[in-house]
């Protein structure tokens, strides 16, 4: 067999990459526990008929389905909004009490076309509030949210907020029927893409007036968005972060109010949205419950924070170096001690004992230092340690080592 | 739609659950850190070429193989050692330094018949040493899943070990070809299962002197495994934990040397196993290196040790009741402090604020403690504070919230 890839779209995270997207998981995961959102986990294969829902066929299209060895339509989880509308259908009321706050940082798979930015296998990191219509729920989608992103250390963000209920009453005014107004708003969901002259002129193209364009930024908050704004304020988010953007419009299906995008400077793809969606969960077949809630981009955090995580990651690590034979016991014994003491240890694993050898493995491996019992040292009670980063050595006692690596003195 | 359980052997988990799995998880992988494994991370899908392998029909008619909308025959993944050997044949030698010491923590997919303890979706946790073949790599696997163990708090269990080595020595004593000895080897491990009647009963059926069995009981360990006991014992694991078993046979494939099962009192199943499969990184397309390794079984253990963990884990928690809306923002302020001193806090998410209804509430989703502001406390500067479990209530000084219940002097 010849070397393979992994299939197009697919990824493999070496190690330095799984750590990073650990870390990530690990801080998303702490910050919705702390806002008292609790994790759910649902099954990666679903029943295709679950899966295909009311989503039309657009979705279908990419969906991964396949018959199973008992030829059931079966399918790999599309997101996971759909299996937690087929949960909440199961246990609402009884097992699950409404309001419900729920996370779920699962895989997701779309057969879409692969490139920079899309995958096939994707994470998603979903945080929804089920059966809350209060203004407070959509604030604390949007505090946790931001307090998650301040958690990853990311800068110059902006989270844009808007409300399908504005975007809709600008067309009850003018008389713009249900089909137009879905058109304009389609064309004016491009503004990041095209800029204002495209869809100006995209606009004209369709026969509609340009000056929609005009006339949408003159919108302002309505009470509720405002009220959700200054609940979002009081519930911990900066007010410079927030931002009302009247052109925001997030795709044209299922939400019904407050809508959000995240975007960097800087960064093409928004890295967060969600919104208020009060009909959505009974589509899909749930219970008829209101419901609000965003999704952080994964795996476009982690393309964002990639790098400067993995220097970042690269933890003071130790191995011991084994002198000879002789040594294995004082060896294992010291590797133990640091064990113990939660200082992350390594011991040399091949039975030729070349000192030279062992040192280079260390530092390809990106170990900080090399811990050694040689004879001189044993006979004094004493441990070399080899900072390999400054290559200062330091004679230390036996006890000593794992105070002295724990503390980094040296 | 009606109400739907997931596919047969494909399982929901509630936020009581899948707290209990990240628990396990999160400690399982730091010993697994501890003890300088790195993570590794594959994709879900594999090419079928790639998941067939050389692990032959019986694998096969369990995976999950499928044509994706490319037409391309794959599959989900059936284990983690298949696609850690294609990831070792693209990077081991730059990317992957020898000696690679990875563990991996994913699910894995089996269209297995669902029974009690058998799932079509389980995680796996894998353990591995690749490219080194001294005893010390055998002891590291032994410690590593000893003390992954202890983390658990898993108690009256017994680490059996054997080596294949000792199990081919005797039949070539005995002058028994390959073929009769896999025989023999395959009702072995029945004991277990069928006890010692059992197996010499059907020793006998099978042609072979039932006396194998009495024959098995005088093996002793080789020096080779000696070795690798004594280097487990000073590398922390416990001397009784630890067993010389010559029954244990662990199937009949590919392990080359050491192989070693968990079992624990009174629980059916083995919860971990292992041993060193020195040609099968080779077999499966994989660079021509030893390999040392074990597996949790994370779904055995979560099976065991769930009942326990859901009581321990139901954490403490802050439930902020509101008044009235007029102390909207007093309550946001307390939320807040809570949570930003690392104290997990929820708040209502009605509009209507009752009372009464926001108590039950709060009982019922398990919270330990209800914070309120109301006119009077308002008044002085001062919270309430319920203890739901002991039904106590305390005033204390505003500032004075997080400290109270971080400590839980209450």
């Amino acid at each position: 067999m010849q070397a393979k890839l992994p299939l197009s779209g697919f990824r493999d995270f070496l190690p330095e990459e799984a750590k990073v997207r650990d870390y990530l998981k690990k801080k998303i995961k702490e910050i919705f526990e702390l806002f008292g959102f609790e994790p759910l986990e649902t099954p990666t294969l679903e029943r295709a008929e679950v899966l295909l829902g009311k989503y039309g066929e657009e979705a279908e299209k990419l969906m991964y389905l396949f018959k199973d060895r008992g030829g059931r339509e079966v399918g790999l989880r599309y997101d996971l909004t759909v299996p937690t509308a087929r949960v909440l259908a199961l246990y609402s009321g009884e097992k699950i009490k409404l309001p419900f706050k729920r996370y779920q940082i699962q895989n997701i798979f779309r057969a879409e076309k692969p490139q920079k930015g899309r995958y096939r296998e994707a994470v998603q990191c979903d945080v929804d509030i089920f059966g809350s219509d209060s203004p407070l729920a959509d604030a604390e989608v949007l505090s946790v949210v931001f307090f998650a992103l301040e958690k990853l250390g990311i800068k110059n963000y902006t989270i844009r907020i808007n409300s399908r209920k504005i975007l809709y009453s600008v067309f009850e005014k003018k008389n713009v029927n249900e089909g137009e107004a879905k058109v304009i708003l389609r064309i004016i969901d491009k503004l990041d893409k095209k800029g204002r002259e495209g869809v100006e002129k995209e606009l004209e193209e369709k026969g509609f007036s340009k000056d929609w364009l005009s006339y949408f930024s003159t919108l302002q908050m309505d009470d509720e968005l405002e009220k959700i704004r200054s609940l979002a304020v009081l519930n911990g988010v900066k007010e410079e972060n927030l931002k009302f953007d009247p052109f925001l419009v997030r795709g044209l299906d299922y939400y019904t109010g407050m809508i959000f995008e995240v975007s960097v400077e800087g960064f093409k793809s928004s890295i967060a949205g969600g919104g208020r969606y009060d009909n959505l969960i009974k589509t899909l077949g749930g219970p008829n419950i209101p419901a609000v809630g965003g999704s952080l981009g994964f795996d476009r955090i982690y393309d964002l924070l990639r790098d400067k995580l993995i220097s970042k990651l690269k933890e003071k690590k130790v191995f011991i170096a084994i002198f000879s034979k002789e040594f294995l016991k004082e060896s294992l014994e010291i590797l133990q001690i640091l064990r113990r003491n939660g200082i992350k240890a390594d011991i040399c694993l091949k039975d030729k004992y070349d000192l030279k050898k062992q040192f280079k493995y260390a530092d390809q491996k990106g170990f900080s230092y090399v811990v050694l019992v040689g004879p001189e040292e044993k006979e004094k009670g004493l441990v070399k340690i080899k900072n390999l980063n400054s290559g200062e050595e330091q004679l230390v006692e036996n006890k000593e080592v794992a105070k002295i690596l724990k503390n980094e003195h040296f």
